[in-house]
């Protein structure tokens, strides 16, 4: 029997705050042809400051790793269900960074393990790409961009 | 009866100026499967400078609105009419802004909002992320990356 | 006759390395709805540095071809035979540049020009935007996110 993503977000211990509202004149997501493009989404509430200066990377990890989480709540809040996402096709991460920075990829892998646990090795895998920013709203360490297909 | 959206550019006194041309080896759009993706638009003709330093958010939101009219005048020229336009699907804003910005969301809604008083909060609604860039083409102070969804 | 991808890659003297690996937990791509999401691909084993203070643009441009070539080899190993590319639809080029740079639409059109050679005028046009990234992964000098249409 396969499990739905409910279960496994409880085995994960994951529990979906609500959709966070969007920070301005905009819309969470848009859905459209069978793909949901959903805004940038940041780790709400966390301590403002860069990597590489700031924060460690284990840090930035974790401050991926909630980014995503808030993606997926805006996910659920449009789809009803975790289960209806057939694919993660992109994710694209804004790493508020120093320009010494170099281990973006490594911060970003947070969301991109997110992804692989909540969905598994297929719907999961995705394309991906990553840079330093120079600055970012409300001083976030880290925001996550991202399309999903849906069934 | 509805009203077609060069009526309302009418009545938003909005006047589309020609496309301008690509500033360098690419096309000003790509047109397929029912997409329109839209290359990166700035406020040609704006002083060069970054919002945080040199420009006010004010100023800022008002280059946003601008460079949203030159994605506005390349639709036009690839679809002949506006209306053919279904869902604004994306804006990706990238803001020219110094280390320590974090309004950039207050800027981009220049350009939400005018894509929401030209095409009304259905079709207008719209996913969106922006950053800040350490730098962009001729010192612009905005550049917007769209895709449309056409009828 | 119609020259396959093959025999002008030939002509071209463009030899495909072996796709690169990912740099981190993610796919090379996503191929969906006929459609490829490419992840961000460098000049893999470039020197690293910044436009704007340690490369000169006809360095960046150089960089920004070898990219694509990353990306074709991506393509290729994901369908086989780059005949299968109907169009190429949207290049996004994050240049790792200082604060001051102006000139990364020049960059890009390493890309970009090695796309319309190889593709042609018609499938090779494609949307385009690009900004100056802070830092890049591992310091290189561009990274290249991309979009194919898919026959």
């Amino acid at each position: 029997m396969t499990q739905t993503i409910a279960e496994r977000l409880e085995q994960l211990a994951i529990v979906l705050p609500q959709a966070s509202a969007p920070a301005a004149k905009y819309a969470n997501y848009a859905y459209t042809n069978g793909f949901i493009y959903v805004s940038g989404k940041g780790p709400e509430g966390s301590p403002k400051g860069k990597l590489g200066s700031d924060f460690t990377i284990e840090q930035g990890y974790q401050f991926a790793r909630q980014a995503g989480i808030e993606v997926l709540a805006v996910l659920q809040s449009a789809l009803g269900s975790l289960d209806r996402v057939k694919q993660v096709v992109k994710l694209q991460g804004f790493v508020h960074a120093t320009p010494e920075f170099e281990k973006h990829h490594l911060v970003l892998n947070g969301c991109s393990d997110l992804m692989l646990d909540v969905f598994g090795g297929e719907k999961g895998a995705h394309a991906r790409s990553v840079f330093g920013a120079a600055s970012l709203r409300d001083g976030l360490p880290v925001i996550v961009d991202s399309i999903f297909e849906v069934a």
